[in-house]
This record gives C-alpha cells, structure tokens and sequence, in this order.
C-alpha cells in the first residue's frame, strides 16, 4: 500500500507498445504504456478499456470516427468495439482493464505481448 | 465514447465528499469526488479501492501508517483494510471501485451516500 507515481514508473518503460503492469484492483490490472504511430484494428470480446492520457495526444480510431484524448483525459471503450489507437507523437498512457485482456483483443500478430511485466 | 475531461468533470462538483459518477468500466464505476478534512474509519469487505489524486494531496491513514498521495499519483487499498481518507488542503480524486461500493464500508452514519449523480 504504496504511493505510485505515474511519471516514474512511466520513465522506467522504454520499449513502445509494450504494456507494464503497475497495479492491481480487483479483476483489472492497471497498466502504463508509451507508444507512437499506429496500433491495429481490433476489439476485445468480453472487456471494456480505460485509456487516461498522461502526456501527449492520442487519437482513438473508431470505424466512423476519430476522439482525440489529451493529458488529464480519459475514455472507456466497450466491449466488442472495433478500435485503433493512434499518436503522432509519443505519448504516455495508463491503462486500466481487466487481467485476461490481450493487448492486440481478437487479433494476434507481431504486435501481441502475451507476458507482461511488473514494476 | 468521448474524451472525458477529469478536471471538467470535478468542475461540476460543489459538495464535499460526493462521489460523482463519470464513467463505467466493466463492473466499476469511474467517479470523481473532492474533500477537505477528514473521513472516517472504515473498510470494505470485498472490494479493492484505487484513489488517483488530481490536484493537491491525499493523506491516507492506515492504522500503523499514513502514506501521502499526490498530484499524478494513485494509492490501491485492499479489501479488508481499514483506512480514513484525510485532506488538509482541498483534494480533487478519481475513485475507481466496484459499482457495489459503498463510500463508508461497513460503517453506515451521517457521511453515507446511499445514491450517487452521475454527470
């Protein structure tokens, strides 16, 4: 039952698009992740996620439309909703869904991170 | 699916601890609430509690610690584990809790909030 800083646990991931697990509260793991560039379509069958920027903007990509989320931002994406996040620029995020969630949801590819790790 | 504001959202909150709900993620509620002061001894049987702070900061008691929270950092209390929630300075916090969560635990008093706005 610590104080985590974001921040500092965001300066001690340096790999894109690799998802690191910061906590846990009930069935979810809360997650920081930096990344620039594009992600892939995909959805995630039976889980909602929380994407709250810290730094940077990130574009979350729908089928018929763009959301751009700034730093102190947050949005849920449902269930079953087709999705694409997309920065041009770095930026820092914390994500929170539940521990059986696949980074890359229905797909699996090069982009899949089966392991996660805890700092 | 939008972007939510946090600090807009805490914007729109006048009282003192009422949690607001501004969002839900799988079986949690995504709620915002400010206080000054203290709250009071309880836990809660089931459930797992995350307290990011926003803005100024956060002393939680624990009852052989206090630990400080602040701006850009989060705190998880486990189930099961006492704790008073106490600010010198006016806090604004993002709770992320189970929907079934009741804001005094296992205590029920005067500081029960019972039904919760959501904006």
């Amino acid at each position: 039952m610590n104080a985590v800083n974001i921040e500092k646990k965001l300066a001690q991931v340096s790999d894109y698009w690799q998802p690191t697990i910061v906590g846990e509260l009930n069935q979810d793991f809360i997650k920081v992740v930096k990344f620039r560039g594009e992600f892939l379509w995909h959805h995630h069958e039976n889980e909602d996620e929380m994407f709250l920027v810290i730094r940077g903007t990130m574009r979350m990509r729908f089928r018929d439309r763009d959301v751009l989320v700034g730093p102190g931002e947050f949005i849920i994406v449902p269930r079953g909703v087709e999705h694409m996040p997309v920065a041009e620029e770095e930026v820092h995020i914390v994500l929170i869904e539940p521990r059986t969630t696949l980074n890359t949801g229905n797909v699996r590819n090069e982009r899949t991170r089966e392991t996660l790790a805890r700092i």
